[in-house]
């Protein structure tokens, strides 16, 4: 009974549409290795949760609660954007993190997040030898931006890749349908602020006859060569769909949604790349475009999640308290790839000081030589991801999404200011 | 055999997930109904097709592509915004249309859109009285604008309802997770010009406990109001989500959102209300907000179509062929409610002289007194026609959509400039 030491887990970050399944696998799996894990406590809103004693008991919280999170989008327990400091900069945190582990015998630390939060986990796994405090920090690998090392993939990348290849394959059959007398130009903006492999989605419709045409954050902005791609598109088929990743930008540095364009009012247009390119289109080719920012939908659309993020979401969560009560310290799970078509993985992990800090671009030859269309190769990554659909169960027209009761812990400890 | 005469069968106007589904409808019936109904010619891009006479022989495709067209969004044959003027203003014209319906032995006419097509379609009907030639011209309801009157709904509408409702409910529980350090405010931007139904949609998430300002095009915008509203939202729950309407105003008629560009039809092309909502709740109470704007996506997302929406496309296409059969001219098929919860409905038709330049608009008491929200009575109509869901198969986790073949028959007639 002495080993048995309580967990915490947190979700960290920008949220996805599988998030919750990984959260689901850690406590599912938490609880049949109930000999060295006692309860779960959840953050609420994430680290933050843990700094200010916040810690919400899953044990109050029935299984099918519990199994219901896997078919729920978003952070069932409160997410955040907050990054601890260095041990140097701000031990204060850190000593309060301990503060709460101690006071509510806490072993291990679940971190479910992306880059920043790799990095924090890391850092809260160096405790045991930098301040004395035994933990076990397994971070669970989070985002859609798919930019982290090691793993194949991230969980919550591949249902943003299958919503925008869905989406942008059913507006292009719209625009295709307008387009003698109407609309030629659909724009669709996409997410993916450094790495463009939420856009390279959008790529997989060019193999049923799309026209698309892909702006990538790793590809620098060239307008001239840009509007030629299109009208050249335009030319043979009547229309032509652009996906623009939110990181788009010029040589320069400037993302395109910075250009400062106006409306009818004269006020500024914040955010926005897709208006940006397509006014720029109206301009040089004439023709008439929509547009649309998917902004939250993309990544929160758990009604059309991959089958197979789902369950490698669920499978993480799972594996990182394998890991974890095997006696793991600082690794994260991961996807290892076995083979593209059909596709098949394994689970591994990777070491935390590898992970932290390290961002995944798209390799240059997934993107086509031209820079606005996606390769073979590239195709044959994708596709695995977006293959099978996991729908959630539905009453009365929407889908059935559980909330949390999110009950907390009395709190032990005085008061910590953020 | 005399009687028997071929059909031509039109899409008119913006595209939705299920207008295809009356295409099925009319064609398969059409296809049971051969001992009075020859061939059914599509028109390529809509009346335009009739005009310059390319008509799709509908018969070269098989009934496996015609049955895929129930689960295929856009218009399969193309459409067109063309508005025919009345017979005073351009004769020309309406004799094109008698030359070709002649040519190809054309007496049935089916016209398939919303309240501009309406009308076209009762100009059509009257040229056997005006211009002595036999035909009968029935119009098969669709918008997803939901502005047709005497028919319960418009086939297109239920499916674009339950995107918005289900898009909404995640955003939201995206956001609300994200609240604490981060996003406090989503703003998704929907369809509908001038009528509020497709924004009414997104309050069905307040059932679940969402807190949501709904910005109806009824509702003359008022800025202070709006403002108090999100910010008591905010203050109670920590988070808001709105529904802008893209037909949103101010008291002296301008759009929130005007881009300055028109349609074939004289319309404002809209587009861009979310970020100035976004940036106006910025500016006055200073949260992080995101937006999106779904524009096409939401009204070609087959992959989440109503069941009750495809059932009912499919089924009004199929009426309208019975109707002609039976000799009618000048009608639309239309859906009458017998029972909100659960929903029964039977089919019936209404005189297209009642029809044509009708609009309807959300009913006052459809919306909540403070003009942000939905009565109890809008849920109860809303929430029979997102009912059930209606997947299409998918194929490498994409779903599969029929492209016709589209082989246009041999024309007859000297060319005609439009």
């Amino acid at each position: 009974m002495a080993r048995k030491k309580n967990a915490f887990y947190a979700q960290s970050g920008g949220v996805t549409a599988v998030i919750n399944a990984s959260a689901c696998g850690v406590i599912e799996t938490a609880r049949k290795h109930s000999d060295v894990i006692g309860k779960v406590y959840a953050g609420r809103n994430g680290i933050i949760g843990a700094l200010t004693e916040e810690l919400i008991d899953t044990s109050k919280e029935s299984d099918a609660a519990i199994a219901a999170l896997r078919s729920t989008p978003s952070g069932a327990f409160g997410s955040c954007r907050f990054k601890l400091k260095s041990l140097e900069a701000n031990k204060r945190e850190y000593a309060r993190l301990i503060e709460v582990f101690k006071a509510h015998n806490i072993g291990y630390f679940f971190y479910n997040g992306g880059g920043d939060s790799a990095d924090t986990c890391y850092k809260v796994s160096q405790l045991s030898e930098a301040m004395g405090y035994p933990i076990q920090a397994i971070h669970v690998p989070k985002t859609v931006d798919n930019d982290l090392p090691i793993t194949d993939c991230c969980p919550g990348f591949g249902s943003v890749a299958k919503y925008i290849a869905v989406s942008t394959l059913e507006a292009s059959y719209d625009v295709r349908s307008m387009a003698k007398t109407s609309t030629k130009i659909f724009v669709v903006e996409v997410m993916g602020r450094h790495a463009g492999w939420i856009a390279a989605a959008g790529g997989l419709v060019a193999d049923q006859g799309i026209p698309v045409v892909i702006l990538f954050p790793e590809i620098e902005f060239n307008q001239k060569k840009f509007l030629a791609a299109v009208d050249a598109k335009v030319k043979e088929h009547g229309y032509c769909t652009i996906v623009v990743s939110e990181g788009c930008h010029y040589p320069d540095g400037k993302f395109l949604a910075e250009q400062g364009t106006r409306d009818a009012f004269g006020h500024a247009q914040l955010g926005g790349a897709a208006p940006v390119v397509a006014n720029m289109i109206k301009d040089a080719l004439g023709h008439k475009f929509h547009w649309a920012v998917a902004d939250y939908l993309q990544r929160a659309a758990r009604h059309i999640a991959s089958k197979t993020d789902v369950k490698q979401a669920y499978e993480l969560g799972r594996k990182a308290v394998e890991l974890a009560v095997k006696g793991h310290n600082s690794v994260m799970p991961t996807i290892v790839r076995l083979s593209d078509i059909p596709y098949k993985y394994k689970l591994g992990y990777a070491e935390l000081k590898d992970v932290a800090n390290v961002e995944k671009f798209m390799p240059r030859d997934f993107i086509s030589k031209d820079g606005y269309g996606i390769t073979a190769k590239c195709r044959n990554y994708l596709t695995g991801l977006i293959q099978g659909e996991d729908y959630p169960k539905y009453a009365g027209g929407l889908p059935v999404y559980v909330t949390m009761k999110n009950a907390t812990v009395a709190k032990k400890l005085p008061e910590f200011k953020l």
